[in-house]
């Protein structure tokens, strides 16, 4: 057999290569921390690579960071065919999105020989479930970077779409429980962003 | 102490999280594979992790691949400061570029704390030596994608800055020594790309 067949282990390898690079072209809401443009997908996860890579000691003493790492690279390679969804817009649709990403995660990961195909998707059906620490920290390091951009931001997505305190606590809270450390260091930051009108206060109890 | 001193463990880990973000504003040479917009530099960084995740079959039996992720997470942040090199014009140059980047290596890893700023820096420091077989896949990694982005794109930074294909085999050849099964893969197709015009052929000797 060619290997150049369709079917050959190398060109599946080359083909999932070539289609995960459509990430760099998938846009989040958060932008480049000088403000210049939007981030895409695929440079954000490096970028939590990275962070999970220096904030290792926050988590659990027994977490496998290369688990961790690995999960961050893949974690977001459904959004080529899902888009990103804006955190604060998941509510009442997590069903239809979730549907959406296993749908993705079939196609894109099936485009690998059949075990590194399983090996990747397993990597991000943990991440998904949020069950194990390495899921929990990951996911945990994927929600502490936007606000980091928030806090870095001119003009932060929190103020452009009109977000409250009350809900970065409640969608970002994972934080807390996975790294303690790192939530008490971002809690007074994210009350200075409201007293300088980055972020909405919390709504009243009966709003 | 308190936590945000500036001298303090986490308040360092997060300024070089904050200062690696500029990555993302470091153009290369490459495009993406749709020719849309030049690549960055954190992008790519990303992309050659999953590729190493990949192809890591095709390298030694013995690769400490988990060491070959880290490395091509932080093989390129020394272009914050230094810039990015268009492979092809590095010849001649060669120390003072590695001067550069050695310079910038001093600043960025250390920014983190004392311990972190070393782990990293040897990585870096291992890549850059290329005398461990983890380096040197890692290395063909970053080179066997620019060669993948030649391939599928329609304008290719070969065409547009004249490169013949001797040049390409001889700053590629390490793919061939560290992989052989993916240089065999590729030395077709670079045959084939000089023959529709994309790459210049081998220059005749004494050229």
């Amino acid at each position: 057999m060619s290997e150049v067949n369709s079917e050959s282990r190398l060109a599946r390898q080359l083909r999932f290569i070539v289609e995960i690079d459509r990430l760099k072209g998938i846009l989040r809401q958060s932008r480049l921390m000088d403000d210049s443009r939007r981030e895409n997908s695929a440079e954000h996860s490096w970028h939590i690579s990275l962070l999970a890579t220096v904030m290792a000691e926050y988590g659990p003493p027994t977490l496998d960071l290369t688990k961790v790492v690995r999960m961050c690279l893949v974690h977001d390679i459904v959004e080529i065919d899902a888009g990103d969804v804006f955190v604060y817009d998941k509510k009442g649709h997590e069903a239809d999105i979730a549907a959406n990403e296993r749908a993705a995660a079939d196609r894109i990961f099936g485009l690998l020989p059949d075990d590194q195909a399983a090996e990747l998707r397993a990597l991000w059906d943990e991440f998904e479930a949020l069950e194990t620490q390495e899921a929990r920290f990951a996911r945990s390091m994927d929600r502490l970077m936007p606000m980091l951009h928030n806090l870095e931001n001119v003009n932060p997505s929190w103020k452009r779409h009109g977000i409250r305190l009350d809900q970065v606590e409640e969608r970002n809270g994972i934080v807390g429980e996975v790294a303690p450390a790192l939530w008490a260091w971002i809690l007074p930051r994210l009350e200075a962003a409201v007293a300088d009108g980055r972020l909405l206060p919390r709504a009243k109890s009966g709003d």
